[in-house]
This record gives structure tokens, C-alpha cells and sequence, in this order.
């Protein structure tokens, strides 16, 4: 895929540090692209504890599957993940290809089948060459070195017009310990080609509960909060795996203050790949920042946010600038959230629009315009039920979206 | 809007036949187009019943209140329909401005204003230039007819690219009944032009409970059966008026077996007008009809339907005539419906794609492809898990779309 890198890419990827007791490497088997690397080996150190967040899709794949059962247990020994093959809707086969894959890692690294995480990523409905997959694997396991995270980003990466990393520094209990992680995504979904994966290591000591109680809060604040055109995917994945060498005191719930800092950053770096993907939606030219408040609780404001976000005719009405805020309104009213419309507030770029369900008098269009031209819009409503309040992102519908998806694959 | 007519348009508004006790008369006021009728009145005989549906939107416009309101109570003399202006987001002056204009017809016909039924269609957040309608209406008065049908259906278009009307009749015990009718809208909602409206009438003597029933009924396996963009508009009317001019035998409930053909030919023109909603969709170059077999019930088989039909990614698929059949399977997953992945089966224009959860041997895309390259694309899909079926129709996305919406108002 030869896309133009997206206008909203961040400068450059992140100097990431080595978290100790983690390493990585990338190869290339071929399998659909060719000159770049398209498999990942992410190493975890023995005793790392690991914690999942997985697409909600009935029609889930047979790496989700895997993963999911695996991140019950909440040990894991590495990580395998290819790109231009997704192994969804590949029936039987699809799944004994998972553990095939799982098996050959976990042979390599002396432990379990069920210690490896699988993800494919790619097109649907095709058979995962899986012997591509383990005749690459060893030289992978020869390879595997701390610093190569930005290979490894890459390596997952599909219709992604370029690698997304991001990490932090927190203190648990005056220990420092080292977040950092990728993802992959370009659309929640384009399933021939692309989907929304994540991977977030962390060197401090937590138990798999509270590993888990942390990642699914800070997911439904970034990944579960982001849209590009309101497609699930059947392969989302989001894995957030601690090696424990930070050495941290021990913590036994994720109600521990010690941990405030901590689930502070976290949140920080899921955000901040959450937008990567969101800056490199399919055909964007525009972040469009959602801020609801007023909400009968924080999940309807979610989900009003989720209804602008998603909303062809706002998408559109961004693209070009046009200050055409009834789009907003009826995207509020189509959510099935409740909404005072005769109380509600609108404004865009911080400039009001309407209150008390009709417009403000004297209201000048010309700025609201301006800061619509602009790269990032936000959008800000009250509904006037309640105090729930959320932020979204999601991003313009442009002409380069239909030309993405609207080709032939190739 | 100077919007070259949709390839997929009939070749001509139905002729329809005189309703005794309806009649029509359009008008130019100039609220928002140049040289064209953007007025509408529909005179009912005294005694008529009038039913109706409407938008769930919870930023539902005056007129919506008013028609609701009005409904409850089940009689009606006139319609009143404007394009160019919703009256929408219009506070309480808009609540105002739907009285005026139904005291102002009630005035003329002798009539209450609880018996005038108030639409708008068009910009959101602007007031309605409530004068203008009211000066209009008795020259309507003067010109109604009841063979009118066309001019009144071209007069509540907005972004329409040909106006949209249907016909049929019925036997109710032995005396045949006509039904005529006309509908507006080029999206599911377009909030600065384009709105769904639809008007039926009939000459059969059906108590209001009756209709009402008839009519929900109907309207979920048509207007709420399709989509062009997953906006809903906060207008959305459907009204169906039977004067009972035909003098059939006297109906007290739906059940009643008289009522087989009516009810049969009553659905026939509420989804054909709703078709030609969809045949109208903005850039819509092709028509898709997504038939949803083996579902929890028929609503789990309609909305997963409106996934399938809703999906960007489906869309696009579509309107490059690309077999990416993996799309399907995404939606049917995202719809938060069950599905049996491994006993789902889908289909594109008859073909067999794929069984038991995995594509079938020896599958074939060139057949597909030449399917899809046609005007009309089926999508068949049966999710495995009870007997729950439903038709959904939607259009492709193409940059058409883009342009209609992504432009400055103009």
C-alpha cells in the first residue's frame, strides 16, 4: 500500500526505553506484502503477568478466541503477530492454525501453547499459511533485542500509513517502572487489509486482576472511545503485559493509591495510541475531538459522543468546513440517549452556538468557520439531563476514504 | 440543487388515481428555492382518519410534536407541508410558529387546528419564515385538486433528484379501496435539506386504531427497513389519511381477514415509496438488498440487516463492485446481535460464498463480481442460530455522497 504518510501523523516515532524482562523482533514471511516485515515476536520474561481487552464481535477470530482463553489464565511468554492475513472466518482450520503457531513458539521458548498469544491481522476468509509462520519463528527467537520497537510497530501495521508508539515513566511506591507499546489501525476496521491491535508492556510487578481491572478502565477511556467509521472489527485486540522487574512493592487491587501515578500514565499512553490510530484514519484530514457533558450517565455520553463521531453528514460537514451544527443536533437525537432538547448547548472551537434549544442571538458563523479549517475541531454539547460526561475522537470523511475502500484489492 | 436525476430512478411518477376526498395544491413561497413550488396543502373530508409514525429522534422538531399530538387524537383535515426550512432547534418561537400556520389553515377550512397536520423540511436552527406560509395558503385553497398528486410530491422535495409516488388498489369485502401516496428524502437525513416525509392516503373507511396499527406495521417492514447513511432525522414523518369515501363495510379491528388485501397493497406502496427513498440516496449508484435468514427473532435479523447495509466499508465494497465478502462478516459481528460463526452461510446475487463459517471449496469470485457490477446487489446471509428473517435495503457509498455533503452550503 503506497498511501501518502496522514497529515496528522505525530513527527516521528517515540524513543521508546528497554523495559526489562521484554524483547522484540520483526520478519518479513511474505505472505501478501512484500519488502517489509509483516511478523512480530514479542519475548516476555517467565513469571509476566498479562492482561486482555478483545473485540466484542460475535463473529470474532480464531486468534481472539485463543487470546481471550489465554488471558484468563493471565500468563503469557510471548506474543506472535502477523499482518496481511487476519485467520478469521476460516472455520476449524483457522483455529488449529493458532495452535500450531502457539505451538511452535512456546516449543522454542520451553513453556506452554497456551503462555503464547497469537494475532493475525489482514484479509478475511483466507487460510493463514502457517507454515510460513513457524518456518519463521526461530530466526525471530535469534534476533530478539529490547530496543527494536519501532521494527516491531511496524511489523503489524497494514493500511497504517506509518507506525504508532508511545510511552511513560510512573511511580509505584517511590519505584520508577517503565510503560511502552504499540498499535496497528487505520479504521476500527477495513477487514481485508486492516484492524485495531495494541500491545503495552510495563516492567512493574501487578496481579493479573488488577493488571486487568486498569487495562479495561483505560481502554473504555481511549480504544473504546475512538472511532474512525463506526466498524468493529473481528480481531481487536488490546494486550497490556507486566514483566514484574521494576521490582515494585507488592499490590493486591487496583484500588491501591500507589497505583494513582501509574494508571495515570497508563491511561496516558493508551490515549495517545488510541489517537495515533484515529490520526491515521482511513482518509483523514481532520481530528474531530467530541467533548459531551450533561449526560444521564457517563455511558450514554459515550454513546451520544460515538453518534456525532460516527455521523457521515458531521464527518462530511468537517471535511469542508461547514458550520452546518443541525447535523450535530440530529446526531445527538438519533443516539437513543436522553437529551433536553429545549435545554441543550452547542458550540464548536469554543465559540456557543445554541443554547436553550435554539440558536444564541446575534450568532456570527465566520469564526466557528475558521476554526473548522484548522487540522483539530472540537465539538462541545451539553444535553441537559444530567452531569455524565465524555470526550470521543473520530476523524473527517473524505473523498480519500471511498478511494481507500473503494478500490479493488490489489 | 441542480443534482443530475439517480440512475436508479423509475422512469416516471406513477399515474394515480383521484382519492375521493383528498385534494392538492402546491406553491411557491420562496422561503428557500428559486422557481420551484416549496409548499404543499392536502384537503381532507371532514370524518377522515389519519395515522401516523414518526422520527424517535429526542431532538424531534415542532412540527413532530404538533403531527404527534394531533395523531393521538386521529382526525384530520389538512396537511400542511413546507421544504427548505425544518423548523427545527427553533425553541419555543418554532412550537409557535407551527400554531400559526395550523390556525391560519384551520381558519380557511372551518376547521380546528388539532385537525391540520404541520410538516417541515430543510435547515436546522433557522426560523421559519412563518408569515410567508400563512400568506400562501389561501391561494392553495383556491387551486386544490384532487389529481394534484405529482405537483404536490415535487413540492416537499429537497436534495430529491425526482419526486416519488405510488399507488394501488384494494378489495375490502367486496369494494375496492385506492391507496395513493408520496414521499420525500435523499437520506435516512440530510438536517440542512433533506428530510424523510411521506404522505398516504386512501378512500377506505377504517377507524384510526385500525390504521395506526396497519401502519406501524407496515412502516417497520419499509421505512424502517431501509437506509442511506444511519442519520436519523429529527422530522421523519409518515401519515396515512383514509376518508372513507369508498364506503366498504365498517372494520373495527386489524385482524380482520377483509382487511388481507389492503393491508398486502397498503405495504406494497409504503415500500415502494420507501425504495424510492433509497433509489434516491445521496451518490447512490446502486441499490443493495441485504436478506437476513436464521436470527434470534426478526428484529435481531432487521438490525443485523442495518448493520450490513449501514456498514462504510460494505458500502464501498459495493460501489466498486469488489467481492470483499470478509466486510459482510464484520458487520453481521458488530451488529451486538447472535450469530453462530461457525454455522453462518452468505451469499452476493445467488452464489454461494460461504458455509459453516468458512468460504465453500472451490469458490469462485468472477461471478460475484459480475453480480456486483449491476444496479441491483443481494446480499444473502443466514447467521445460524434460530428463525428470525428480515429485508433491509441500502445503497453504496461513493464520493457522490461526498460531494452532496462535504461542499458548503450553498
Amino acid at each position: 500500500m503506497a498511501l501518502a504518510v496522514s497529515p496528522l501523523a505525530p513527527e516521528r516515532f517515540p524513543d521508546i526505553p528497554v523495559i526489562p524482562g521484554v524483547r522484540f523482533a520483526a520478519g518479513c514471511t511474505g505472505m501478501r506484502y512484500r519488502n517489509r516485515d509483516d511478523l512480530m515476536l514479542a519475548e516476555l520474561a517467565p513469571g509476566t503477568t498479562v492482561a486482555g481487552v478483545f473485540t466484542r464481535s460475535a463473529t470474532a477470530s480464531a486468534p481472539v478466541l485463543w487470546c481471550r482463553a489465554s488471558a484468563k489464565r493471565g500468563r503469557g511468554r510471548a506474543m506472535v503477530v502477523n499482518a496481511g492475513n487476519a485467520n478469521t472466518f476460516t472455520g476449524s482450520r483457522g483455529a488449529a492454525d493458532v495452535k500450531t503457531t502457539a505451538a511452535a513458539a512456546a516449543k522454542l521458548l520451553g513453556c506452554a501453547a497456551a503462555d503464547i498469544f497469537v494475532s493475525s491481522t489482514g484479509i478475511i476468509g483466507q487460510r493463514l499459511p502457517v507454515e510460513t509462520v513457524v518456518a519463521a519463528l526461530p530466526g525471530l527467537q535469534a534476533q530478539l533485542d529490547g530496543k527494536a520497537w519501532e521494527a516491531a510497530a511496524r511489523a503489524i501495521t497494514t493500511t497504517d500509513t506509518y507506525p504508532k508508539g508511545s510511552t511513560a515513566q510512573a511511580k509505584i511506591g517511590g519505584v520508577t517502572v517503565t510503560i511502552g507499546g504499540f498499535a496497528k489501525g487505520s479504521g476500527m476496521i477495513a477487514p481485508d487489509m486492516a484492524t485495531m491491535l495494541a500491545y503495552v508492556f510495563t516492567d512493574a510487578a501487578l496481579p493479573v486482576r488488577v493488571l486487568q481491572q486498569l487495562l479495561r478502565e483505560g481502554a473504555d477511556r481511549s480504544f473504546n472511545s475512538i472511532t474512525v467509521d463506526s466498524d468493529t472489527s473481528t480481531s481487536d485486540t488490546l494486550l497490556l503485559a507486566a514483566t514484574g522487574k521494576a521490582g515494585n512493592k507488592k499490590i493486591t487491587r487496583a484500588g491501591d493509591p500507589a497505583l494513582k501515578d501509574f494508571r495515570a500514565k497508563l491511561d496516558t499512553v493508551l490515549l495517545d495510541l488510541a489517537l495515533q490510530i484515529v490520526r491515521d484514519g482511513e482518509g483523514a484530514q481532520k481530528l474531530i475531538t467530541v467533548r459531551v457533558n450533561g449526560a444521564a450517565s457517563s455511558q450514554a455520553a459515550r454513546k451520544i459522543g460515538l453518534s456525532v463521531a460516527n455521523s457521515p453528514l458531521v464527518k462530511t460537514a468537517v471535511a469542508a468546513a461547514d458550520a452546518n451544527w443541525g447535523r450535530i443536533v440530529a446526531a445527538v437525537g438519533k443516539a437513543g440517549e436522553k437529551a433536553n432538547r429545549d435545554r441543550m448547548k452547542l458550540g464548536i472551537g469554543g465559540i456557543l452556538i445554541a443554547r436553550n434549544g435554539e440558536p444564541v442571538t446575534g450568532y456570527d458563523e465566520a469564526p466557528v468557520t475558521q476554526h473548522m479549517k484548522g487540522r483539530d475541531v472540537v465539538i462541545e454539547i451539553d444535553v441537559g439531563v444530567g452531569k455524565g460526561r465524555a470526550t470521543v475522537w473520530g476523524c473527517d470523511l473524505t473523498h480519500g476514504y471511498i478511494e481507500i475502500n473503494g478500490s479493488y484489492r490489489s
